[in-house]
């Protein structure tokens, strides 16, 4: 799972409450995406939700107090991309990594979820806190993996290479070519 | 202006209707832009904006047939940011370049109307016609600024300087610090 997986703090974590609610919340997160892809984030309103899933706005918001953590459990739920490996070779553990979380972004739910998020975090200290804890969790993820490169990433240099992608690809909704993560990767490793 | 200003197809030239039209979207544009900064993308909606603004939802569908191109004009108008001027160094004009794009975002309205079109981008073919057209557009205008340095940037470059400022900025909502532009503009410099 890649901009997910917060071992951090135990968001996404599974819970333990009773199967009925997990079953309940699963469905509702699934026909959330459904909407997701067919409306966008603008259209995903509660009532939308309770009409489509069958589930009443009572207990959705039970769940979910805000729409902003509903979006923050479709990032952190979904398709899990293949997830790279480690090893001794920092270039090609580092592209492995870029191209698995552009990947990931590639459900669209979970692209618009992180979009709207961020959209939020200037309101929403909750959806500012989800963010710096993913981008935390990720670079802790590719640091575990470059350990046997000898090399680790710091705030700036995760900015660095994470940064290029994703204005490519979520930002300007263009093509974030191999290339483009070749020569971010390169020009990480030149410095 | 920043994020605006779009030479290529005028969005966003000054219209010629009649100047009773423009006071009314100027108006309302002024409180969307309150609301955003108040409450954010998902609470903009047209019924919030007639009662707050007193011009009926039929006038606003008139003027912005859906939420989204109303978000464009949101990028498209606002405070403006001291633009950086061109030159021989490379260096100096891009670091104010990039330090001019960030200070342009910090306007919470723009931001915000940014990431709310990003997320519409999948489903909305004018959505990611606006992000398209916007990110040419910067590029020209820092190409301009370039020519006297006798360097250009291309594409993949363009992603490489904006990207890690806006990762930072609009997707972690962290701080994007000089020294990251610094950065990141010797490391495209050094290649």
């Amino acid at each position: 799972m890649i901009i997910s997986m917060s071992s951090a703090s135990g968001v996404g974590s599974p819970s333990h409450e009773n199967p009925r609610v997990e079953r309940t919340k699963a469905k509702v997160l699934t026909v959330a995406r459904e909407l997701l892809s067919e409306s966008g984030p603008m259209d995903l309103t509660f009532s939308a939700l309770s009409q489509r899933s069958g589930v009443t706005r009572q207990t959705l918001y039970r769940h979910w107090p805000n729409r902003a953590a509903l979006f923050v459990d479709i990032v952190l739920t979904g398709p899990t991309a293949s997830y790279p490996e480690g090893g001794s070779d920092a270039r090609s553990v580092t592209v492995e990594f870029l191209q698995s979380l552009r990947e990931g972004l590639t459900d669209v739910p979970r692209a618009t979820a992180v979009l709207a998020i961020a959209a939020q975090a200037d309101r929403d200290p909750e959806c500012a806190a989800a963010l710096e804890e993913i981008a935390v969790d990720r670079r802790k993820a590719l640091n575990a993996l470059l350990t046997g490169s000898g090399r680790q990433v710091d705030e700036d240099e995760f900015a660095g290479l994470c940064g290029p992608m994703l204005f490519r690809h979520l930002l300007v909704h263009g093509v974030a070519t191999d290339t483009l993560i070749d020569r971010t990767v390169d020009a990480w490793l030149a410095n």
